[in-house]
Parts: C-alpha cells; structure tokens; sequence
C-alpha cells in the first residue's frame, strides 16, 4: 500500500465517504415471516458521476438491464435501491416493469429525478418480486436515511442472502490539497444458495471523477479482484459492481493528472480486491482458500484459461477439501485448459504464504516426491499459495478460489 | 435398431467377434498385497487394421503417445496391452521407457512385431509403472490367452479401476453375405478415482475394413457417444478409444458400398452409446443420469455449449442429486455458455423419458409454476429427460450428464 494510503479499522462501508447516506427496511421478500433486513437504500444528496460493470451472462435480470440503460444516458445518479431474496431474473416484461417501479418509488421517496436512481436485485430467480411489501419498504428506509454507521451496516446486511458475515471495506487517501476516500460494501460469491444470484458490489467515493474516468478505473479494478475469483464456476444473471463518486471530499482527480489516477487507482483496486478475497472467503460451506498464480504462459489468457481449469475442477477442488497434495489433478487440468503448455517445460511450486519457500512439486518433468511431507504441510493451512510456471512466455494470471466440500452439495441440493 | 442387427445377451466383450482372444493377470501394480486382476492383454491372431480417438489433453500419458505413434506406421495390429492402477503420466523419459518395455514384452510373448502391439494404463498420474511386476505379468497372460468368455471378462475386469461393474456390449450385424461381430470393452468415466486417469474402450470386430475407413467410422461414433457424457468435467491424460478389424468372419466392407458402411457405422454407434451409457451410470457416487437435449441453436457447435455448461454446473448437479426441479439454474447455465440464446425465445421442457409428455416448464420468457407437480415427478426418476429448444436455429446436441453428490466430494477428496 503507498504512503498515504490508509484503510479505515472499523468501515462501516457505503457512508464511509462524506455525502453519502444509507438505510434498510424489512419487507420479508422471502415470506418467512421475520424481520430480516432485505431492502437497502444506498444514497448520495450530491449528484454523482457513475460507473457500473456488468454480469457477461446472456441471461441478465431486468435490474441488470434497468442499470445499463440509466448508466447509458450519462445523466446524474443519486442512489442505488437494492433488495435481497429475489434475483428478479427469467422474469419477463413483468419484471421489467417491477425493476421501473422500484426505481419509481425511490425516486419518489427521495424526490430526486427518476433517472438518477440504479436498482439492483439478488436471491431466487423466476418469481416474480413482491412488489406491495417492496413499494411500502422504500418510503420507510427513506425516513432512516443517514451517514451513520449503523445505517451502513444495516444495509450492508440487507443485501446479504446466504453469506455469513458482512462485507465492508474503506481506504482514505491524502493528496496534497487534502484528502478523499473510497469505501464500498458487498455481498457473497457463486450462486451460493438455493436460487441465489449473486455478488453485488457497491463502492463510494467522495472524490470527484468524470464518468469516462471512472468507468475506465473500475473496468481495471474488477478485473484484478471480482473477475479473478471462483467458488463454483457459476456466473449469475445479477453479478453487479457500480461506482458513485460525489466530489463532496473537494478532491478533484482530472485524467490528466497521470499520478493522481494511479493513486485513485491504486486505492479502487486495494478496495475492490479485499472485498473479492472476503467474498471467496465467505463462500458457500468453503475452507480454503487458495491463491492460484499462473506464470510463464504464452499470454495472459492461456495464463487465465489454466488458472479457471486449475480453479473450477471438482477433482483439484476436492483435494483441496482433503488436504491431499494432489499435483496429479493439478496437471491435468491444465493439460485440457485450451492453453499452449508442454509438459516438460511446465514448474509446480506450493507456497505457505507469500515470502514464504516455494517448495518445488513438479520440476524437470517429474515430481519431487521427497518433498511430501512440505506439500503436505502446505496445503494442510486454510490459505496458501500454488503457483505454476509454463515456462513459455510472459503471460500471467492470478486467481483466487475456494475449496469444494459435502457441505456444498449438500447445501444446494435442494431449494 | 436396423432389422439384421441384434444384441448379445450374454456379451463376454472382446472375444465375442471372431478370431479374437483375451487374458488378465494379477500384477499387484497398486501394492496392496491383494490379487485383483489388474493387467490384460487383448489379442487377435491375425493381423488387424486398426483406429484410435485419444485424449486432447495436452498433459497426454506416455502409452497415449506410444499408441499413436503405433497407430501412425500403419502396419498391422495384433494386440493391446493395459494395465490398470498405475497411468504412467506425467513420468517424463522413464514413462516412455516403461511404455515401450511393455510393450516390447508382450510382442516377444505373443511372438509377433513390435509394432503390432499397442499399450494403454488408466490409474494413478505421477509414478512409475512396477515394471519388474508387469514384465512378469505379460507372459503370464499370454500363457492364459483363449476366446473363452470367462478370458474375455476377466480382461474387462483387470481394466476397471473405481467402477463398480463390468462394461462389455456386443453386436451381431446380418449381411447377405453371412454376418459379422462388433464386440467391445470399457471402464470408467470421469477421473473417478483418487488420481485415477480415466476413461478406456477396446472395440473389436471380425468384419474386415481398410484402416483410413476404420477410423471414420470410429471418429463419427465416438463423437456422438464417449464425447457425449460428463460426469465431473474433467478430461484426463490416458482417454483412449480404440477398434481393431481382423475380416476373420469373411465379410469385408468396402468404402464403396454406402449401404455396407452405413450399417458398420450404425453398428458402432450403437456399441458405443451403449458403453458410455453404463460409464455415466457407474459413474463415481451419483445416483441420477440424464440425458441434455438442446435444439433450435444457431449451430451444433453453440448447443454443444449450452449442453456442457448445464451438464458441468455445480449448482445444476446438486440439484439433480437434490431432486429439485430447478430450472432457474439451468437457465442460468446456459446464459453464461457463450452461446447466441435470448431468454425470450428460450423453450424448456421435462420428459420422463422418450415418448413420455414434454412437460412445458419455461415457455414464453415465464416459468410455467402451476406444472411444479409434474416436473417434481420426472426429476424423482433415476434416467430423465432435459430438452431446451434455443429457437434460433438448426443447431443441436445431445449430452448424458451424471449429478454431483456428497460422496463425491467424500470419495475425492484424499488418496
């Protein structure tokens, strides 16, 4: 992390940044008749600048589709409506229509323009939203709005379905004519739960961008952190980041100034990465997470091809879970990537952590099956490193994914 | 089935075309102290032509190198040597060294040329082969070699390695002529064992076939049979499908007669859907087999995708484990195959089996709720139907896909 770059010890996320504001309500969307938060209102009274990345799926939920068109007409955002429990995905024009009245009744609620407000919806898809419950819960957070911690964690914890614990994370950085932060809040990884679709990211900053730049900077951060991440290899209709930036911190960054966008950029990517690595660590019935760094590979996507084949195979994943250092599947699953490699040229290294020993595996076109015990000892910690040289080029690619457990299967195997 | 084509009830596997002959031996190459058959050899006294469709992996076992290095001189083929237990991939020169003693061995034993006899292994990646044992297994063998049935199985026993049953088919073909055999071998799909690499089938047949035309056929039936199953997605080093062709019944087929050919071809499409069939469900752990229909896609290539993605989703697995009818995940799974769908457009469909109801289950971009009965019924069965029609195009695929269960993710996860 660069001198003066701080990250804030107790983040409350959304309203760590100045201007912007927060609330949840109860709206049991689910009808399990209890009082879980799952409405959220993430909010700016200043106009903002904003930048959004997007699931790739073919089959996007109407709130997806709802966000791209708003983003699109480049007019000023002033919040984001979320909810949980219900993805509204494979939902028809009726769903087209839920997704406008919610943006109605926030815009309503806050009495700023229609266009300015962003939905967003996560949880089971193909039931139509419980859209009575939901236009009464929006006017209801919209009287609780404030920049209060408590009110960042409430709607941070309404945007959660099956993650066990709260995903917040805020960074201050000082520039020379003062300071600005950057904090953001996010919810679980893979389709984690019966139906459930699935991360949604929401990051703040006071610091203030045009929307070119913006986009341009979150485009680079999710690629290194949220697109560089798996639990189960399954990409939802509802993934979502958005970006809103307020300038309420007076600090201006101007796409001409090269070194205060490498440090605006730095910060978004430390924030966007400590959110990706809470997301895999809070995967579904995970325990482990595993850093794959793939080097020497002819490009950077053959090195990205055998990190998702390495990454995304039940029987690597397996071996994780049990702790078996089991290099055999490892150079398998490389082997049928699609990526250039010869398996004679090819180096497998296990690491405990970084600066750690790279303890060699597979080496010469052989395994150094006296090193065992070391592998063994490696792949037994909750987090380590493995790291495979194709010994080709320059291409590389980081990944981080989970283990894969009983406890996965037989979490989704039924609604 | 073709009139003039008929199913051996009581199929011994390779011995039951003419001229074709079988043992198996206990080598002990997994040093368990036991006498599990673990070593066979696969003969025909007279010269065959022979075809091969292997792995594309690019992690390829030596044995695989050594048979299409075989395959490649075009000479006459004698004879198969496999082992079980050990895969010898990934040995680097030693592996190539074992592969060519082996197969040396079995050419001296069976007193024919070296390049008669090809070598497969299926078992653990990343040790060396106990060649002292092989070597004394191979003579051993061939001592034994008849074209009784009990040799025939017994060599389709000492190839199986995590399977729980024997995988033998034979096909008897009327011709004007007389008639001819098509009888065949397999064992398990999927890397279904701890570092067990993976998916073997030896067909033989006592009509008589020019290589280049042997190879069509086996190419052609291959793709739609043993390229059509998933059982957990990953590809493994040691793949291999081979046909040998020894005319011992006299009947010959000439590329020139069409209707000949078609027949043969017919024949081995059979014989080889039949055997990956019973791979997918022996498959390790699962308890449900069902068969992926896609239509209507721009082209084959994209409903291939669509159908691999669906048939390699955790979250789809689960819930086929879990009886669940739940059709949000398959959606979701081919939005994310990279192929040309619209949601809109999109048909889905339920079938207990062939001939049953298409029971309609997302039609018009809405999920079909008032049906939930139905689709709960046909997901209870053991063998269902999936067909989703992408109404764009001609494009189709068929893939027969196992589901993911606990004892999986328990039987894989350690040595």
């Amino acid at each position: 992390m660069k001198k003066g770059m701080t990250w804030l010890d107790q983040p409350s996320g959304w309203v760590d940044a100045k201007g912007f504001e927060a609330a949840a309500a109860s709206c049991d969307i689910r009808n399990k008749q209890n009082d879980r938060l799952d409405l959220a209102l993430f909010v700016s009274s200043a106009p903002c600048t904003a930048a959004g990345v997007f699931t790739l799926n073919a089959v996007k939920a109407a709130p997806v589709r709802q966000c791209q068109a708003a983003l699109a007409s480049g007019k000023a955002i002033h919040a984001i409506v979320a909810n949980s429990g219900n993805a509204n995905a494979c939902t028809g024009a009726r769903g087209e229509q839920d997704a406008a009245s919610m943006q109605a009744a926030t815009a309503k609620a806050l009495n700023v323009d229609l266009s300015s407000v962003l939905v967003c919806s996560t949880g089971r898809i193909g039931e139509f939203l419980p859209m009575a419950k939901i236009e009464q819960g929006i006017p209801t957070a919209a009287t609780e709005l404030d920049g209060k911690d408590s009110s960042g964690h409430a709607a941070a914890d309404a945007i959660l379905t099956s993650d066990t614990r709260r995903k917040v994370a805020a960074l201050e950085v000082s520039v020379g004519s003062g300071s600005y932060r950057i904090s953001a809040v996010a919810k679980g990884a893979g389709m984690i739960q019966p139906n459930m679709a699935t991360m949604l990211a929401f990051v703040s900053t006071d610091a203030g961008l045009d929307t070119e730049l913006l986009q341009s900077c979150l485009r680079k951060a999710v690629d290194q952190s949220f697109n560089a991440i798996t639990v189960d290899g399954d990409m939802s209709t509802n993934d979502t980041v958005l970006l809103l930036a307020n300038g309420a911190s007076g600090v201006r960054i101007d796409a001409a100034d090269s070194a205060a966008v490498a440090a605006f950029q730095e910060a978004l990517n430390a924030i966007c990465y400590d959110l990706a690595e809470k997301i895999v660590g809070d995967g579904e019935k995970i325990t482990k997470v595993v850093e794959l760094r793939i080097l020497g590979a002819a490009d950077d996507g053959d090195a990205e091809k055998v990190a998702r084949a390495i990454g995304n195979s039940l029987l690597v994943k397996s071996s994780w879970y049990g702790e078996d250092p089991n290099w055999g599947r490892l150079l398998d699953a490389a082997g049928y990537a699609g990526a250039r490699l010869e398996e004679s040229k090819l180096k497998l290294h296990y690491r405990a952590a970084a600066g750690e020993e790279a303890v060699p595996v597979f080496v010469d076109g052989l395994g150094l099956a006296e090193r065992k015990p070391d592998w063994k000892a490696i792949v037994r910690r909750k987090r380590f490193i493995i790291e495979m040289d194709l010994g080709i080029g320059q291409g590389a690619f980081r990944l981080l994914a989970s283990d894969l457990t009983e406890g996965y299967v037989h979490f989704n195997k039924s609604e």
